[in-house]
């Protein structure tokens, strides 16, 4: 048997099949139809579906069930996407509605979380009991693996790791709230701080920072010194064995993780400091995921 | 049977004796044996088991086993201290050396952690599966409940929640990193504010700025909001069903309270904010939980 997962993103929906030795034996993707309404969606999903089988050859018996990573909050229980801004999904029964269409078990999950559980069950986490995902991005999003499941929040609500406060009373977070982590660690902040003396966006930044360019430098080494710090707030209240970071910053290699492991590992109060590596499952991280949950 | 608790501290060795309904029947205190050595202090605690047997007219052989809890960093499953700085205990076998006078089953614990236990098993965190306790104090201490049980680290540590970073790079901390939550959310800070306009101690600052003094209230205005953004840090991250907190500055009563719960569910991301209360076992939680854990 293999199963199905589907990470949908405002921009495309990505889909693919996971085998029973949790390879990823098949991918394809589609535009997300945006401004089309939710049955635009289900008939994309509905079509990368049976694209997917005839690309692997296999018969639709042969799935055992398909999971949905959507970048929101998500009703886990019963499969309701219940605030998914960038896919206008609101309150929306996406296990429901899929289910009407593939005849499937369907499991629903926020894509910060797919990206932990593929993680934890691929990639550079594996193996761990209480592990932590940390993807840079636009924003900052994670999952917490606890007693080796993913950890769903104390009351369902899951975890908004982005949301923890870094600088008290600081910059203006994207929630509303001053200080957030999110508005110090994010790939954003790179982008935003490095158009002040001319530069484009974070890796344009990372660049820089590599070749020398003072100002570069400077807040490379800032943003180096708050996310070590917040990295280090989840340290000290989780313990955990491994932490690993994804996002497009992490193509800086250790030009990033060298300093930000010597920083971490400086304000960790325990005596050895967690591992801090990359991770691995990459931009298929939603669908390996969402594989993983399907029923 | 009953369980025996010690709350070994700088200052006093506490002890008590826990029924099989979870009541404390009785209690008593001995001063800490300061600087005469380990097996002054094993005396102390003998003298004391026998004294508590002595008044609550119990056998010996109705005690199921001891439990101990220490200011310090504990390796629970070998009963050693590892470091518990205020008592000069340095990886200090206090389990083996208690069994060897009492042969007794010896359980050994973190005080933050035994204060989680005893507002998880009587208190005010009773009936939760995840949960967070925190002390106020000279420092911030704390212990969290998932999934119905004391979290014990992910690779054995325990927490350290008061070294967290609030204010990256703000005040510097005992530990000798700059803008830890302990900084500025543990009852020192408010004391050590207080003093630069003449008020000495927290509750001098408390209840002056009750009283109205501009400055106080000033102080206890910040106060509260970095400890908003601390507790809604720990919300973000594990959705907690409800946090307690206690220590001194909790007899401020609703006068803290009250602006702190606005404060967090205004930094809650989720939609409806966990409960915030006064931890209910005070003094005795460190002796009840000890007693919590004894075998």
């Amino acid at each position: 048997m293999v199963r199905v997962g589907y990470d949908i993103g405002g921009t495309n929906i990505a889909a693919g099949i996971l085998d029973e030795r949790n390879v990823l034996i098949c991918k394809k993707s589609m535009p997300f139809p945006r401004g089309r309404g939710t049955q635009a969606v289900i008939d994309v999903c509905t079509a990368l579906y049976r694209a997917l089988l005839t690309e692997a050859a296999l018969s639709d018996a042969e799935v055992s069930g398909v999971g949905t990573a959507v970048p929101g909050s998500v009703d886990i229980e019963n499969g309701v996407v219940i605030d998914a801004h960038n896919l206008d999904f609101h309150h929306t029964p996406l296990a429901g509605l899929l289910h009407e269409s593939l005849q499937k078990p369907i499991a629903v999950i926020n894509d910060a979380d797919a990206a932990a559980l593929a993680e934890h069950g691929v990639g550079a986490l594996k193996g761990t009991e209480t592990s932590v995902m940390i993807t840079i991005g636009t924003g900052i999003g994670g999952g917490l693996i606890l007693n080796g499941q993913l950890f769903r929040g104390g009351r369902g609500n899951g975890t908004e790791p982005g949301h923890m406060v870094l600088r008290n009373g600081g910059r203006l977070c994207t929630c509303g709230i001053h200080g957030c982590a999110e508005a110090y660690c994010a790939a954003t902040r790179l982008a935003k701080d490095g158009a002040s003396f001319g530069l484009c966006g974070a890796k344009e930044v990372i660049d820089a920072a590599k070749a020398g360019n003072p100002d570069a430098s400077e807040l490379f080494r800032a943003f180096v010194d708050d996310l070590g710090s917040y990295l280090a707030s989840i340290v000290n209240l989780l313990d955990p064995e491994r932490i690993a970071i994804g996002g497009g910053v992490c193509g800086a290699g250790s030009f990033l993780m060298e300093p930000l492991r010597a920083n971490v590992k400086e304000k960790c109060f325990f005596e050895t400091c967690p591992e801090i590596v990359v991770a691995t499952a990459g931009n298929d991280a939603g669908i390996i995921g969402a594989c993983l949950i399907a029923p």
